[in-house]
């Protein structure tokens, strides 16, 4: 299916795509590279990539297929460092968390010969690096494509085989449609878990109210203890659509508040929706879990 | 230690309650009470409490410690409802999850004979019912105690001597004290999970959005699914606390919201401090719990 694919980045996402890969006999061979000191070394240990390259030209040299599968933050720059050597006709496809900007990006440093589809697979775990990969990450989770207008038919088709090569359901969306809602649904929740911390723990009383944060502040703050870096590049490149939802969820706040001033009795009638809704999404969930 | 204890409301906490007075022989009798039908019986089956009412009075009369073990929505009436059958000297306490509400609820129902001494167990589990009891919930957790200065000191040290039968380490607090506090790390977290998913779920890209919503949803969702009745009735008791963390909370994101707006890549200090006090949190949580 695929001749030579180049993985750039091998933490979980990209060694979880050399392990799928391979798991699917999709690919003649598999390149990888990798920052870290031993990464790539490691990620051709566990058979996620069959060649290691310690630099990203030589990785990238003569793929027909190149995977950036890193945070958003290192996307600009890689996309520039890449250009002078992909081959012509290669296609490119990324899974960074927001896809407008890396877009933008895309057109502007990369040669009219190669062509680039945004992508995002909506999977992930608690654990991160290549020795949590995992050829069946992918298998029946929803995986976001993001062409344009100016996308060719060919390139959309071959990123469309990989998806399918990794067991993902494809999902194709605008890029300010796919950015717009996974600001509400993942980036607004890191935010909405950030300034919880961040207000309760700057009062005097903190000392001693922590002693007394159980479960409740266990749920709410889990996504605080995420990486702070990848959270800043996320708010660097999809600023738009987070301070749109931002806005939404203080307002929301602004009126529960009110109504919570005014001991208002009809309260929980939206705590009862919002419960629905949780319940009715969870149910969902394991629905399409069920079905995997 | 106690002669004959009566428990009111035979859930997870009242049932944990009865399980560990008797693991630790600290009462001649046990006796309980429970709404719900079958669900004394039930509490007598596992060994919660030894003699099952079908009646309040009858269950609370001759008692020298009544607890009562019910959300915060029922306190007002159950004060109420026990005060004519009290014995004189009788202690009474609770386990609601606010205090000042529910003290001068006592202060105004019971008789001058009574007293009363606000309690509040920082335990729990995900699982609610009788079913769920287990003895040993209060071990090593701190349970707050918020005596008065009306309180009499033979009724502080009875309600210390429960909390050390039941393994749970006293903690004690100022009515508001304790109000504010909780109000920070326990309630402020399910209003910012019911907002978040009222803000996320209204909008018309819901159905799409649900698809690509993942583990920071589900995180940032959990306490939505909570009790509606059980958080309303805490909205109404701890409003002025609640309003005062929820106007900190509005702040602290609508400052977000600006440096967001102004891509400001210094956003990453503020969330690595965030990620700090949550480890920060956790780690002393985890050796709580290994002291256990």
């Amino acid at each position: 299916m695929f001749n030579r694919v180049a993985i750039i980045g091998l933490g979980l996402i990209g060694g979880s795509i050399g392990l799928a890969l391979h798991a699917a006999k999709a690919a003649q061979q598999v390149v990888g590279y990798d920052l870290g000191k031993g990464i790539s070394d490691r990620a051709r240990k566990i058979g996620a990539i069959d060649q290691p390259y310690s630099s990203l030209a030589d990785a990238v040299r003569g793929a027909d297929l190149v995977i950036l599968a890193t945070p958003v933050g290192a996307m600009r720059a890689l996309l520039q460092n890449i250009a002078p050597a992909l081959s012509p006709g290669v296609v490119v496809t990324d899974v960074a968390s927001t896809k407008a900007q890396v877009i933008s990006w895309a057109e502007e440093f990369l040669p009219s010969s190669a062509s680039f589809v945004g992508g995002h697979p909506m999977a992930g775990k608690e654990v991160s690096g290549v020795d949590a990969a995992d050829a069946s990450l992918f298998q029946n989770r929803i995986y976001c494509l993001t062409p344009t207008a100016r996308t060719r038919p060919a390139a959309i088709n071959k990123v469309t085989a990989l998806v399918e090569a990794l067991g993902g359901r494809v999902r194709f969306l605008e890029p300010l449609e796919h950015d717009g809602q996974v600001a509400g649904v993942s980036h607004l929740p890191f935010i909405a878990s950030i300034a919880l911390v961040d207000a309760v723990a700057q009062s005097g009383s903190w000392a001693d109210a922590s002693l007394l944060a159980a479960d409740g502040f266990r749920d709410i703050s889990r996504l605080a203890a995420g990486n702070p870096e990848m959270y800043r590049d996320i708010c660097l490149t999809n600023g738009d659509a987070i301070t749109r939802w931002l806005d939404e969820y203080i307002a929301t706040l602004t009126q529960l508040r009110q109504r919570i001033a005014a001991r208002d009795r009809n309260l929980s009638e939206t705590f009862v929706k919002a419960q629905q809704t949780r319940q009715q999404w969870q149910t969902s969930q394991e629905t399409s879990k069920n079905t995997r």
